[in-house]
């Protein structure tokens, strides 16, 4: 809705951004896009852009920590633990990351914790491989909790979907999976421009969306087995992490990288 | 409607406030709401959370329960059956509960009765086995009607509805069937942050929601099982707990955990 | 449209209202809701329920019965022969009736003629029995129809409309079909509230609606086959009420009552 | 649009006066609805019924005959024959007509002739028996045409549409199908009064659709059959009706009825 | 948009309208629009017919040739023989045309030619065989350049989807497909004037649409071979015709014909 | 939106334009369709054709080539070689081009470079040849990327859409496909003018849509195939010209075409 007043460049992801502030009030959501206009003037940029999101987010949504939230140690030990299985993920995998700060202090958006990586430089396009691990770090806060706890949280539910979404689009926008092909399924992009109603038929059959479901799933299944490898080689450095996390609440890079050289 | 101009937190349930309040006034919802909001101020949150609205709830309209109603001797009984049916499982299940009030008097929102746990703290998410347990208590209300009276009602309705969406719940957004995989497949979350129509195509196939469909069938089956099975290893206290609730038409916390003492 | 100005009980079945006030004109329903309104008001009620419907239904509708209409010999005996099927189950089954009048003498609504049973108590809930004999006396207009005449008529659409509703609700929405489980399958009710558009896409497989329909087809075709057993071992009572009728117009509880014992 | 400002009788076909009245423009609808109003008006009646709107159509719209009109003979011939095909069943069918008036005068509403049986009593319901009648006088004029010129012609679309309508409310709306059985496959009705959007999901399956198309299917081929072999006996009498109305363009129940005598 | 404030009749096609008048601006429709009322007036009728849109759209539309456009060598060759395959069916078949101008001239309509057949008597229904001849003139052009060119190009998109569009009709609306019957498959006509939403469900089942799209299918599909047939045994006069019109641009009905005895 | 104020010709393809315009802002649309109104005004044509809009685009939108901007010098690396992929083909394909500029400097539109062929005469339709070509051009961006990095980029989107639009089109609307034919299975176009919905059933079955399916894809595979032959054997070439567009940043059609010369 603020959105719309503004003009926003092609890569701002709005379903990202409607994530992520959830539990904003208009007021927040009117603050959050005039820090990003603010950024945008600073770059001489007629246009918001992700950085300028991601920046304002910061300052506007995490900025605003709750302390005063008693949560209970489960759910700290919990969050610590699933912040941590991202953490790990974006340290080890080449094109994501490194981590910036990990906290599992609850932030005004609703989010029980964070793992914040370092800014990205504003790239223009990702390649296949770089998706990949986008997911698998999605997936590292579940994988986390299943290994340690056996019982797993409703608290991944925003990263299944972002993973799902990549996933997705991996198969029916990029033309990334080899049985897909290079040929476009996805209804959804630039219908706004155009004004017309979203609610016309698919134009592919329902046998191809079965297709297309297998790919999703195969992707999804094979970021999860590989990223859970990657976290059971790691389990010294996740539980050193997430006693730190539980200790001070809030960790940095420096911090966390000494971890992989004191358990390596 | 009324729910809509004030901030709500992302955890508020809205279709969970939607059927407790089915049969409210205009009025009787701006007043609740506005309760809601009363509680949140004095708690210094801008936002209103569900423990807010469940307290106001209570206030507004389980404090309106209307005694002159006349209710059959039938229908009594098979309502302090139907209750007990949910208590005797807030009572057992470790990660719910337990239970503060059971009520046969008729509520001003057209129930004829109710079991309230005690307010539970404002957690940030659930485990799988704790959701388990929520639709286990759901059921425990027709279990009990289908143990003693053979013959069913349709009182069960928004109890049978709300297991059917956690369990939905599970295997779509909170990837928690292995069957199904880690992978979002709920279209209905985050629609109207965007503002775009509902009105879209499943992004999935029909042979994926059939494979869903058999998910919740076997969350739901399953969770009846066990929770019949929790219910008939107590069936003193089950007639013990009716009989006490259709002389007093209420009963504590205390009177009801003291039956389970007395029939151990 | 009248309805949504007045607060209503849960209760009641907006459809079971829209389907006999067909043929209201706009103040024809004004009045109906202005005396429901009325007659909640004396029961110290601050919403309508069904009950008040009801009464209101029979003073403004019924009321205006009309004699002046020409009505065929030929239809004036399908008529007492399809509202005697009715009322002779009405009479047997052990949950519904007793029969408080039958009568041949077309209605300000449309229709036909009509069997009124005793008004019932203002209950919380239906058990699965009683859904079923509710069905099987829908359905007994139409059985004596295909006894007598062989030939069947349009006159019954409503009746195997709430049959089938009922039937269908059974299934998806009270749980009461074992093939089908304790699981909700009914998206209709309380979307009113939230005002989300109605245009949303099932959230069950092709699969399952088959097997849905199955069970629904299954629960009507055996209460036409039980009704009609009954109806076939009464025959003697059915000539002589619709006899009866085409003499007298209209029949009270103590005349039909009584064709029992003369034919026992 | 201009008959919902009026009160119309639940029995009021609004489909049907869409059919005959395309064509019309607004002011001629207007017309239409006044005349109707007045007849109901001398008839004591609150609403309008069928009677009311069919005569006032016969006034309104069949009284602006156009001779003017210049039609080819090959264009006469075909409607004659055509017309003479409703005719002819309208006589020998035992529960519809007899023939009031046939013309090949093309009407102000578009169509190149009509048949009028003489107006029926206000029925308060039909037999299973006469739909099947109407259907196959519906399909009488097509019949016709592939008789007598082997080619077939758009004339019929209308009449076709009527014949579908029919069978497919006989199976789904009013239970005259044993296969189907006495249940209720129909979406469309009393959905105004709801003020629901139309727009929802069916509530049966794709394969329950399939078998309902099958019965559909078997209905009118049925009809069709038995319609043809009718006609067939009485070829003279098709000839003769025929010929007469190319001389006279109009011919009225005496004269037709006549042909039948004549061609004994 | 402009066509609604004015009466039309029930047989003008709105969607050839539609077709033929794309490009057209706001004003052009407006013309258009007045110039058929104004020849409706004069032949003192109160609707605007086909006639009269006909009429008008040569005055307005193809009124405006554009000869100041620079069309490639190559198109004037293609759009030569194009529109000589139509006018050659145009000729020979016994119910259509005959062919009364043909034009290589672009209109200003972003047609690349035209070919015109005389203007029709007003018809009130079509046979059978005159849908077939339609559909044969309508493949005509594409047919031609796949036998010159071997190639083909995008030209005939509006032929193909008038062909398909009446070929659909000849199955769902008119009956005459033999293996679907006489019945109505047809979901769009009459909607309007209900006023009813157009998203309802289909009537029929996905079996029932896939026999209808083979009986399309079959009618396309042989009126191509039979047309293609025809051409082939006259490309004498396919070629001449051709030069012709590259020579003079536009040739009239006598030249067009003299070709035909010249080269038979 | 802005173009909606303007008459624009069938001709143009507004989803292109929406494309390519993405990123945008309403002044900047403002802009572009003032700059087209004029280019129109010019050439003295009352509405807009894709001419008009391309020569405005590159007024407007290439020539606020932003380098400014910080790109890495792997996506500089990346977008040589996916521009020159394009690049080959529009070279070496009969029906395209040839190519006027390469750049890799990106545009105020987002894009990370373009390739430019020379502007095209205004034709009036398109052959099956050519817009085979399109879609090996269109293709030509991802097939280097894959070549040469082994892995593949989200910057190829828009080109995979346009490829995929085009094949459709040649399938459903254009009677391009054998297996399909010469019929319309294309629910798209022409909606807009008669202001209906857009939310209408489908026309035709799932297994057409199958069949469809495939077709779409076995054209996007065999360009695919075809155009990775023909980069294949021209590798010097992409090389040469990659490096070279590193080293300049933007090369023109004699720079380009040397390089075929010197590699030859």
């Amino acid at each position: 809705m603020h959105a719309r007043n503004k003009p926003l460049a092609d890569e701002v992801n709005l379903e990202h951004v409607a994530q992520t502030t959830a539990g904003f009030t208009g007021a927040d959501l009117e603050n959050l896009m005039n820090e990003a206009a603010i950024s945008a003037a600073k770059d001489n940029r007629a246009y918001v852009n992700q950085d300028d999101i991601t920046k304002s987010f910061i300052k506007v949504g995490i900025g605003t920590e709750k302390k005063s939230r008693i949560i209970s140690d489960k759910e700290k030990k919990i969050t610590a633990y699933h912040e941590t299985g991202h953490a790990i993920l974006f340290h080890l995998l080449p094109d994501v990351g490194p981590v910036y700060t990990i906290s599992i202090i609850p932030t005004g958006l609703g989010a029980a914790g964070y793992t914040m990586p370092l800014p990205e430089k504003d790239e223009m396009f990702m390649t296949k491989s770089k998706m990949l691990q986008e997911i698998m770090v999605s997936l590292g806060g579940r994988i986390a909790e299943e290994i340690i706890f056996g019982d797993i949280t409703t608290g991944a539910s925003s990263d299944i979907k972002k993973a799902t979404q990549m996933a997705r689009r991996m198969v029916t926008r990029y033309g990334m999976s080899e049985n897909i092909g290079v040929i476009n399924y996805d209804d959804d992009d630039d219908e706004v421009f155009i004004g017309r109603d979203l609610a016309h038929a698919k134009k592919y059959s329902e046998e191809m969306q079965g297709k297309i479901d297998e790919e999703v799933k195969f992707i999804i299944d094979d970021c999860y087995g590989k990223a859970k490898a990657m976290i059971l080689e790691n389990m010294d450095v996740l539980h050193a992490s997430s006693e730190l996390l539980l200790q001070k609440e809030k960790i940095t890079r420096e911090e966390f990288e000494a971890l992989f050289v004191q358990n390596a």
